[in-house]
């Protein structure tokens, strides 16, 4: 008998350990593979109510939405529609922990994929928050290749604050002029300016040429008031709120230049998260948000339960040329056609630092949130100058202007290419002397594409250093957005950092970030640890400022990296080489 | 002794015998690599005193003129300076002989070149005669992408006719829409038609909103008279020629679009060569040339030696709405600023057909040239129809619409990679009862990418077949280039081919060409031999036309070609197999 018993016993065992590992794997890991298919491709649009071409995905733009959880596999089939260009795209915010080929940064990560072929990205989102992706190639970021990344917290883990519903806002800018003409434009000599945006969007939809506020007259313009049959394009986005209740609002600024202030009329905010890290909750009228950034604010429907209110989204930074964008806050209990009574929210002054320093210096970390290493084993210092090469207008970084090479960091450094980038590293610091607060006295600088090699499982401190650019009494706001890791933002200040800014820095409570903004002739000091085996980008992250060399690259524990995709290797000496022992 | 005899003798025979092999090799071959390093990359440029981005080269616009001798060898570094775009450039009318992957046709020779990597094109220009290049991915051609190849006639050897100097002109035409653009309209649904080009350039030289001609009015508008300051890049070409002598003008028409008809004012021209074929000499009083076609003509300066005289190009075939473009033969004798006192020459009216037909009728093999074949071992009959695709507007050849893979033909069938391509061949006719002279009564083609095959070594024959477009009432012209081979034009006319036209065939001196025209609701019929190992595009030279669908690919004795250049095969299948062998 008994070796009946054993033979009946042995599947019934399986099954009960299929289904044991199962709930195993649903409860202990919770995350599943979100897999989509994704074909990008040119398209006709009307963003700001004026037909142009767009950069689209699966015919959308903005492109679709991704929603996952922490812990989860994305998976992007991502089939380049384009006849002529290739592509990519960054996931903006997501660290690729163990996926450097998956950032999406042409040059850099990986191969730009060709026309008609498909490069899967796959990576795991480990961490919630509100995060974006969008086109990392020439200008295409500004073509329009953008969406929203957000990622819920894990299944059973609640969020330190309550909320009972969710809105996402995508800020961008939006130019008439093609990104094409554009690239051309800043790479001519002289430079053309792109100028300010022609509208702001949000959610892909702003107003050109006429106003949602006409009636409040708001912008001090006499353009008209929009008028709607309805279906439009750029209609404007309704957040339709019970009244009463708790909301969090993702914001992301996927702007290729503005920096934005955000407000809702009469409705205070408060700050709870920043790229996708917690902050120490503080309450606001209003926020700015640099491009690169994203923020979960929580307000409450405690108003007026028979008024709509403005959501007002406006430049600052620069004088502002461009209208505010608008969406409307819609109370249920009122009707979604009725026009807030009261004005959009005034952004504040453009060039009022002050103010927004202040609120930059508020964002700080939730307690209990890691702390940086109290120490760091390598400090960069990196100037920010406007300069010129051989007549071309160009900005650089330690007089090194970002020139990206045709074969990818990752897959050169990997392989030992030495001959495919320039191996001397670039300048560690600038000089002493050095005078910020004028243009620079030497403006010539040089193409350069070195890269930082940092030692793996270190400490690094980046001081940002801003400076005058070309022109007497400017110096811009620069938002810098660090790929692959997030950083403490140790602090901010004013003038050239020195010895004395040292016990300023914030080592308690600094928050974890992936892009911080140097102000206008200030510093802004920042750390992180080299945890992540990869080569990635740090730069500016305004389009234009990128595209004309203002960035630099880190590198650190490429040794470690695993298998690289031979797709995201196919171009350039990366390409030869694995060419290279098969020949027919 | 004999031994320092020896060690003496040794370097002067070997120094002899170099100056002999030298000698042997210039006379006996007379021949040179001529090489050449191209950058492309977008400019400025005001072709037609508009400013427009161009594609250029070396900072050019047109291309640089490449001058070379029969049996030369053209080595082209082409370096893509493009942001995010590949290229390729097409060597229109070179055969290719022995290197099919340096045709320069994207998804077919070879795979793009990509950003910030270089392509060595490296080809035998073999036969004299007026050839010109372009690009041949996307659009990139209506981008400006073009310049002339001029093959001059072997050392020692003389042409057929005389002539004491020449001048080039390579004809296009211009739109202010970018081709990007111009790409996006055609493929949108509804398809957005390009409309007719708002200036004809010469050598790259047009007038916008002005005219050279303004005291003869000869447009019949009321545009002002172009006033240059001099260095303009819109100034028009002027011919500076001696009375009373002969010269050669080599004609080649690179437009997107418009077929033109040239004329001199005054003077006659003798028809000598097309597309790099002699030809039977006939004089005309002007010349129709359709887009991918050359002529040489010549001409006698033996008009008022105290005039100046238009060179005019208007154009035909499609209701113009473009103004003439014109250069000036400007008699030395008189001064360079003398306007012509006679207007431009009028261009015959563009739907005088009979006028046209009777031209290209008169185009005839000059006496002794190579005749075709007695008979054809395979006949292919190719319906051009206008369709539809899912509502997209499509040309179809038999009502399949040439949609190009990701993976280039010719390493695809070298390397047998049946997946990377539909293996079924496209139908090799048409029904019988298909009414050309009606819209199509089932407008819906299907996208196809199937290759005809041809036997290696076989004689050829094609009959294209035009038809109704989408349209009633409409048939339009197209212009079919074939490239890696010449091929005889056997005869044109009216209606459907049928056997009764079969003995109206010309098998006596058929010209050799590599572009023929199609005139509406017509037939064209030619000849050619599969003597050239590869796989060729045979397509319509119109450049929307092209982009929508109309064109086949023949292939014939893949396994002949030679080895493949890998960074002709570094995209799509091939590119994965060749990295196939070696994981790292």
């Amino acid at each position: 008998m008994a070796p009946r018993r054993k033979v009946t016993l042995t599947p019934i065992c399986l099954l009960v350990y299929l289904w044991c590992f199962g709930v195993f794997m649903t409860l202990a890991w919770g995350s599943k593979a979100r897999h989509f298919k994704w074909e990008v491709d040119y398209m006709y649009a009307a963003p700001d109510c004026l037909e142009n071409v767009v950069m689209g995905i699966n015919g959308q733009f903005p492109g679709p939405t991704i929603k996952a959880r922490a812990g989860d596999t994305v998976v992007v089939h991502l089939t380049n529609k384009l006849h002529t260009e290739g592509v990519v795209i960054h996931w903006h915010g997501i660290r690729q922990l163990g996926t450097p080929w998956a950032d999406g940064t042409a040059s850099i990560s990986q191969c730009a994929i060709n026309p008609g072929e498909t490069f899967v990205y796959r990576f795991k989102v480990d961490k919630a928050g509100t995060y974006f992706y969008h086109g990392h190639y020439g200008m295409q970021r500004s073509a329009g290749l953008y969406g929203l990344l957000i990622v819920d917290i894990e299944e059973g883990k609640k969020e330190s604050f309550h909320y009972d519903g969710e809105f996402n806002l995508l800020l961008s800018d939006w130019w008439h002029k093609g990104a094409h003409e554009q690239e051309v434009d800043l790479s001519t000599n002289p430079m053309r300016w792109i100028g300010e945006p022609q509208s702001l969007l949000i959610n892909g939809r702003g107003q050109y040429n006429c106003t949602l506020a006409g009636a409040h007259n708001s912008n001090g313009s006499s353009l008209p008031v929009c008028k709607f049959r309805g279906n439009e394009q750029c209609a404007p986005n309704i957040l339709h709120v019970e009244p009463n209740k708790t909301y969090r609002l993702r914001v992301a600024s996927a702007t290729a230049l503005a920096s934005l202030n955000l407000a809702i009329g009469n409705h205070k905010m408060v700050m709870v998260e920043a790229d996708g890290n917690y902050l120490q909750p503080f309450s606001v009228n209003d926020f700015d948000i640099y491009s690169g950034e994203t923020y979960s604010v929580i307000f409450r429907t405690d108003q007026n339960l028979s008024n709509n209110y403005w959501i007002s989204v406006g430049v600052r930074g620069r004088e502002p040329k461009t209208p505010q964008g608008l969406a409307i806050l819609h109370y249920k209990s009122t009707t979604t056609s009725k026009l807030p009574n009261l004005p959009p929210p005034k952004t504040p002054q453009w060039n009022d630092y002050t103010r927004s320093k202040s609120f930059t210096n508020k964002i700080l970390a939730f307690s209990g949130s890691p702390r940086p290493p109290t120490n760091y084993s390598r400090r960069i210092f990196l100037l920010n100058t406007q300069n010129r090469i051989n007549g071309y207008t160009k900005w650089a970084i330690n007089n090194v202007s970002l020139n990206l090479p045709s074969t990818p960091y990752l897959g050169s450094i990997k392989h030992g290419l030495t001959s495919a980038f320039d191996q001397k590293s670039p300048p560690e610091t600038f000089v002493n002397t050095y005078d910020i607060t004028m243009p620079p006295s030497n403006p010539n600088a040089t193409y350069g594409n070195g890269v930082y090699k940092l030692e793996f499982g270190k400490t690094i401190d980046v001081i940002l250093q801003n400076a005058n650019a070309l022109n007497a009494n400017v110096s811009e706001i620069h938002p810098w957005h660090l790929h692959g890791h997030d950083f403490w933002v140790l602090g901010y200040g004013e003038g050239k950092f020195s010895k004395k800014d040292e016990k300023k820095l914030n080592l308690q409570n600094p928050p974890l970030r992936n892009t911080v903004v140097i102000f206008p002739y200030g510093w802004t000091a920042l750390r992180f640890v080299t945890d992540n085996p990869g080569v990635w980008a740090f730069h500016c992250h305004i389009e234009p400022h990128l595209h004309m060399g203002m960035g630099v690259v880190f590198a650190s524990g490429v040794h470690l990296v695993g298998k690289i995709p031979d797709e995201a290797l196919s171009c350039g000496l990366t390409g030869k080489l694995l060419r290279s022992n098969n020949h027919n």
